[in-house]
């Protein structure tokens, strides 16, 4: 790979936008901040990440099952998890030129410090004053600032057949109030009808923990996994699909006897730095970076990031964190339900005897199913400069991505319109069919410019019906990665595929 | 099946709580307005439903392609659509007992006649009076009723940094409003941030039908299908997930030339019907319904329903409607953005002369996941009386589940947890998943006891590890539904399992 670093995700993007893999969420009317839509290649390759997730946490354990729950959960959840409280971002003002900023991303100087800056209204004109707080705005450089204000990052919405805001209008008309006041009396109506977009997956599994333990009778330690759309109202959107407002995790929360914590802890992120790297070309751009003291969340006693080296450098792909046994105690705090687990073989260690009921710990591996699938993309990203059968130089955009995640395993092509090979084709992609292996029959344009259009979306397989075939029932089999081509007879394409699929 | 109708929904509700299909959603909380959460065996249930309709309309097919559109879509959107001037119920509020009510769900009375209704202050007085329209309240009976509101089901929410509420308190502060101006100064603001969950995934298909039909060169007739969760305020829900604020939809838009709608919907609506038939015990539980003049939305020329008996009677579980070009020429006006097809090879009917450019037409077959699971719970909830091997009177539950819909597809039990019986088990599982066949290892309880579990969740085969094994290699393999058993060597299991799942 020779592609400058920079111009990877603009290479990416508009390889995106032209193949069908993302695009802008409403385009025609001028798109909306961050929110993207998967297109028929995309959508292929983020539900094979997440079923290859699915499997390898839920399937093929003996002691993980799943949840589904839904999105707008009682906001007595994000009350007891706290979200409603700290889940925010501190936001400031410019009282000069009206930027609104996030005061922990703004740029720093030294309280007290006399600082410079331009005016907006007229660009020529330097400024001087003096630094109240550690920052000034990012745009302008002004100390003059508006008092910080907490912005909870949950989108609201209304649940109900009320609608809030006739009563508001009712309650403030004919009478004169400050602007504190209104505030005040729209708050309390409004609350009454206000739901929360979750803004994780995660607060289910512990709100379900007595349902999912009970209902299957599971044994400490288990865990409940759990895969779909999370929303946050970001100030800061970036990197494409890195970080929106709308976006898919994949979650998971093992529950764990008090003490064994670290064991599990180290487990895990063993366990998901290494299903990351198996699907990867480049193993060595995944790594684990323990939280210093000071990073740790106040209910984590410890914590990992699984790091990826995105073009802009390493940033978090995936959290896994040891929550000790914070949550499910909240959750029993404010529901007033005991949420914990009784272990009969265990020996209560303040008593000494056999029977123990203790709130069981968490460790959470929280993978954004989102990041992978742009971590996936630039995986596989690969130009590559060769020469053709004339002696020719030409080049190459392939996506070298993992056969199990590439949205169409297999490209069935016949060589002409004619002579009875579209019919053979579409014979061998219904076997495909029939195998779950997922095949696409292909007869536009010429063989070449097909081959490139699959190199380009990263089909790993072509199998092409020619003339020979007509005559021995063979066909030709085409690597994605090597471009090599050999014969192989009709009835064996399959089998061959699957093979190489495993 | 002997089951009182009336009784079937308590005692599926029941089940879907007690094996772990599906919760109320933060129940301990109290539970949230007709929103559910999907538990282990719920979500493995919805989750093939849904794989299953993709593979046979994506996967499958040729000329149909997925899309996955985020949940927040651009605002014009539903402007252009026309959902945010009459996706709305008509509410009304009871001036006497408060109750809010939809006008066309109310009792039904004649305009001018005299009614009686009760006091709800005082339920002995009876009171009289004249009927002005042409319902009266459903809980008190009064005539004496608010205006009709229209009540958008759409769910609001605010997205970006600025709190719309802080602007409207300051623009309000200091003066004396009517509630007229108040509401308009609140409307006016919160449109500025006001974005909508959709309330169908319908939309994006015709949003992004140029960047879909581009990027892949598609070719009318084609088609764009989309799954995943919609959301509606609504003020009725019932019949446990039937009808809830929160659900999960698989929609198909079908893109064809003008003029073949009529063949189309023809096709459409037969492949979908016989599609839920072909997984059902009781295909003649299903029907089509074509819609009456007066039941077609403006926009369709033809709509079909596709119905399943419910315990309270044939109710809609699909719609399939031909809505002319109406959705594309919307979105075009609204946005525009051309929305066209151009036709090379066809004959253009106004000049006569090849190449033709026009607005395709769409068929729509639009399903409920949500539904559908709730309809094949139903179908395969069965209780049988039988007698025991000592000749003893004995009942089960049995989930008659389609194999390739089951949670799981095979338990792998092994007799007593010793001998090497658990390894032997655990070593079949192994294989099965593998294979990618959701297998379970289950040592739980007494062998009949995870019979009679296993047959409750759906489990169409348990493979049973026993003394014989040891001795010869085989296993017991137990049909679900005959309960029959027969031996088969444990080399044969994977495939033998494989071929009752085709």
């Amino acid at each position: 790979m020779s592609i400058q670093e920079s111009d990877l995700m603009q290479k990416l993007i508009s390889l995106c936008k032209r193949r069908g893999f993302v695009f802008q969420s409403s385009e025609i009317y001028g798109g909306l901040k961050s929110c993207y839509d998967y297109g028929p290649l995309g959508i292929e390759l983020k539900r094979n990440i997440m079923n290859e997730w699915w499997r390898s946490m839920v399937h093929e354990r003996e002691n993980i099952v799943g949840l589904d729950a839904s999105i707008i959960m009682h906001p007595q959840v994000w009350q007891s998890s706290g979200h409603l409280s700290s889940f925010s971002d501190p936001l400031v003002d410019c009282l000069l030129c009206k930027e609104r900023f996030r005061a922990d991303k703004a740029p720093v100087v030294e309280v007290g410090s006399e600082v410079t800056y331009t005016d907006p209204k007229n660009k020529k004109k330097e400024l001087k004053g003096v630094a109240e707080r550690s920052y000034v705005c990012p745009v302008c450089g002004s100390p003059e600032l508006s008092a910080e204000r907490n912005f909870n990052l949950m989108f609201k919405s209304f649940m109900g057949s009320v609608d809030p805001m006739s009563q508001v209008a009712d309650k403030l008309a004919g009478k004169s109030h400050n602007a504190q006041e209104i505030r005040e009396v729209m708050e309390e109506e409004l609350a009454k009808s206000t739901v929360y977009l979750r803004p994780e997956t995660a607060q289910a599994m512990f709100v379900q923990f007595n349902n999912i333990q009970q209902s299957l009778s599971l044994k400490v330690p288990f865990g409940i996994a759990q895969m779909g759309k999370s929303f946050r109202n970001e100030v800061t959107v970036e990197h494409f699909i890195f970080r929106s407002c709308e976006f898919e995790q994949m979650e998971m929360e093992f529950f764990c006897e008090p003490g064994t914590q670290a064991k599990w802890l180290d487990y895990w992120k063993e366990e998901r730095v290494n299903w990351y790297k198996s699907y990867a070309n480049y193993p060595e751009k995944f790594t684990l970076r323990q939280h210093d003291d000071d990073e740790l969340a106040h209910y984590a006693d410890n914590c990992y990031d699984i790091e990826y080296e995105y073009p802009w450098g390493w940033d978090e792909l995936e959290g896994v964190a040891s929550r000790t046994d914070y949550d499910l105690k909240k959750h029993s705090e404010g529901s007033g339900t005991k949420l914990t687990y009784f272990d009969q073989q265990a020996t209560n260690p303040e008593t000494g005897k056999p029977g123990w009921r203790y709130t069981p710990f968490v460790i959470e591996p929280a993978a954004g199913a989102t990041r992978a699938t742009l971590v996936y993309l630039l995986d596989a990203y690969c130009e590559e400069k060769g020469v053709d059968a004339k002696g020719k130089e030409k080049s190459r955009v392939v996506l070298k991505l993992h056969p199990r995640l590439a949205p169409i395993k297999t490209a069935v092509l016949p060589l002409v319109k004619k002579d009875g090979m579209p019919e053979i084709a579409r014979s061998i992609v219904d076997k495909f069919y029939k195998a779950g292996v997922m095949a696409k029959y292909d007869e536009n344009t010429s063989i070449g410019k097909r081959y490139a259009r699959h190199d380009e979306i990263g089909t790993p397989y072509c199998l092409t019906v020619d003339k020979q075939t007509l005559e021995d029932g063979t066909i030709t089999i085409r690597d994605r990665d090597t471009t090599e081509q050999k014969r192989i007879s009709v009835e064996d394409a399959l089998s061959e595929v699957q093979a190489r699929l495993q």
